[in-house]
């Protein structure tokens, strides 16, 4: 919970040890000397805080730890790859443990996706994608073509550029960005969509939208279109079915590249091992990815790339044309290492498990769309959306709704759950390993959790059941 | 080394295991088909290629393994960390590993630089401050105030805000950027001032230059200056003796913030933890790390900020303005752990160490000087620059300069060396364990490797002794 901001009297507690630690997303009032609660330890599904309480680690960490904490192959690994070699430079030397995970994905990415760059993490894989399509046009004589196009909604991260392209409430207010280089298209989650339009017609409408938007700006002007297959921090926002097919089929006759940002949809999310494929059908240009790649056990990411792609830059008048990006971290035998053992455990029954289990854990939650505050429970595989209505009968609804999921979040921990609050949604996305008891100790807490948060609201008059 | 572009009869090789790896820094001609020295494993201060050679590290990996490779008390961090608390979220929780580290941080970093924000190495720690720079002015109703200043021969990161503070050449040939919002001033390298000045003219004429800019925009425009004290990827650039010192007090004078940019030079790599005041006697409003942190077996950066610029962003109007911003693996537990046991090594007589031993590292370097194809050798501490001038008497300067420093590695891996090339310039920066004698070899097998370049460039005709 964020601290009120300090008084002059309170400095002291500014040298307190835990106000050293800058937290992510922090206000201006409370910056550096804000405390969060405290995660002492981690089992399997599990986490443990500071009052020695058992929680189920229901976002997974950060969607990020799919195969379980405390896993004692990666733990293994990384202390392994550790003392046979420890780091290679990626600038002027490679280590096989980067190569074979460049194979092992090679093998895996959908259609000509051969290539992959590697990074630390998500934002630092979205920042390389975008700035390959940049150096692509700039090699190719189409430097005016630079334009990015992203949808409302989008998370894609916390660098300027990369940034930009998010779309979620109040991410700009405060932030500068490369605006300039930005397009935004309609948020295409459906329960949301105008009160008129089925969700047919909304499909439709989206997909106008942006023929519409290539006709204005010219497609000579637009590089690339950016897309998570599910809006996954936007509130896992599911698409029109057909929506991600004709939005590549636009891209691909407009020359515009698809980015699929796989960040959290890839590496057994949603029970395969990247979803563009495999669950939606399409066969991107670039497919960025992140998280579940080491379960979170070694900061990594990665831009898969397409062959075409390089094929074009090497028939460019420039073959000396210098792609000057790159990371000390980049290729890390360390993380590619665990990267490859992660992926050997995915598919030593996890991606099994996740797609028969995944159908299970939807149809659970679902049950919550009886409680009269929720008002949609939305989802894939391992990963789901609550999101409450709280909104509807309030003074303030953005106000309000910013507190429902903090205090879900706090009803769940005393029954058991940590949750992911987000607004007035809950992002529920647990380790792979979940079983079906542990989903319904899940779902009961986050019953009871909102119950609870009901009763709060209504003896506050801060909201009444329709 | 680098591939020629591939022919369509070599589409084959294409789909060779080593092509599917996208190496740093690639050029249009051979991007996504390029095959680098392969290192197999590593000890101490060597690395081991595939054919059993034995290197010494001479740029410790990418000026990152500070303690050596194949540690064994940092390997059983790895493990033992993963196996205790494997990840929390650094956007809902916190953790004990992060908030002990950000304390040992504060402790050691000059001044009130109390605060931490941890990230996954330099690029996301330069990118964080800029970020929080543009915030601060933001919040504070200075939102114009938004220029940055950095330097000719600087290297920030490979994001697209940081790369725009780069200034090294080519660069920008093909690659975009925030360029709107960079001013670049002269570099601050002695070796090539203008031939009729003393060093001394040089320090006034580059701090009037600072001057003259702010003059020129206007101190309300300009946000900060960002610097490395010694800007590392340029070539181990050393500046006029009293001009840190001297831009400091212009950016006090003007409410510009400084950034020091210790990404290379803290954590050891001048004997430590943070040269800005304990080297150069100045105490920046920010200063970004990296590498060393860790000794490269996490990634991990960050930026310890001011208890100044916290105090004036909460008495701002604004307490609640968010600062959206924050990675996945910020303050991510395992990398923290392996930071505060890298600290521990290096106050356990490592730093000491590399006071002791970096005058006769630099004494012995410098007995380089004496060869006709070097032009000068400098550094500090445990990182030297060797610059070559094959450029003097070449038809083509800059095409020569480019195979002088691959030319010099091929030749002291001969001698068991592996040499960082950049341009026309060798970097070194060996792990803080090396002693007198590895000293001594590796300057043997420096000498012999300029020796050897220089008896093929007058061979090829390519150039000759003054």
């Amino acid at each position: 919970m964020v601290e009120p901001a300090l008084s002059q009297l309170e400095t002291d507690a500014l040298r307190n040890d835990r106000f050293h630690l800058i937290q992510a997303a922090p206000v201006a009032g409370s910056i550096g000397a804000e405390a969060r609660e405290l995660i002492t330890s981690s089992e399997d599904i599990f986490v443990f805080d500071q009052s020695g309480r058992k929680l189920i680690d229901g976002p997974a960490g950060m969607w990020c730890v799919n195969v379980g904490h405390r896993n004692q192959a990666l733990a293994d690994t990384l202390h392994d790859q550790a003392m046979s070699l420890t780091y290679s430079t990626p600038w002027y030397t490679s280590n096989a443990p980067a190569e074979k995970l460049a194979q092992i994905l090679a093998e895996r990415a959908p259609g000509d996706l051969n290539h992959v760059f590697l990074t630390t993490g998500g934002s630092s894989a979205v920042e390389t994608a975008i700035r390959l399509v940049q150096f692509y046009n700039n090699v190719r004589g189409q430097p005016q073509k630079k334009l990015l196009v992203s949808r409302q909604g989008s998370y894609h991260g916390s660098t300027y550029l990369t940034a930009s392209l998010n779309g979620r409430p109040r991410d700009h207010d405060w932030m500068d960005g490369a605006s300039e280089l930005v397009r935004k298209l309609t948020c295409p989650n459906p329960f949301h969509r105008p009160a008129n339009l089925s969700v047919e017609a909304f499909e439709d409408f989206l997909v106008d939208e942006f023929r519409k938007l290539i006709a204005h700006e010219g497609a000579g002007r637009i590089a690339a279109f950016v897309a998570e297959p599910i809006q996954a921090s936007g509130g896992v926002l599911m698409s029109p079915p057909n929506y991600l097919k004709r939005m590549r089929a636009l891209c691909a006759e407009n020359d515009i590249l698809f980015i699929a940002d796989e960040v959290v949809t890839a590496f057994g999310r949603l029970g395969h091992i990247f979803a563009s494929e495999d669950v939606f059908g399409i066969q991107p240009d670039m497919i960025t990815f992140a998280k579940g790649v080491t379960s979170g056990y070694f900061p990594l990411g990665g831009v898969m790339v397409s062959e075409r792609l390089f094929a074009e830059l090497r028939r460019s008048n420039h073959p000396n044309a210098n792609f000057v990006h790159g990371l000390t971290y980049s290729s890390h035998p360390i993380g590619c290492a665990v990267a490859i053992r992660n992926i050997e455990l995915l598919e030593d029954g996890l991606l099994e498990h996740a797609r028969e289990i995944g159908p299970y854990f939807q149809e659970q939650l679902r049950t919550l769309e009886e409680l009269p505050l929720v008002g949609e429970v939305r989802g894939a595989g391992l990963m789901a959306g609550i999101e409450c209505v709280a909104d509807a009968k309030a003074e303030n609804p953005f106000d309000l709704d910013l507190t429902v999921g903090k205090r879900i979040d706090f009803h769940c921990q005393e029954n058991g759950l940590l949750v992911r609050p987000l607004i007035n949604m809950c992002v529920m996305s647990p380790p792979l390993t979940i079983n079906r008891s542990q989903i319904d100790m899940m779902t009961d807490a986050l019953r009871k959790g909102i119950e609870a948060t009901a009763q709060d609201l209504i003896r506050e008059k801060l909201w009444r059941p329709a």
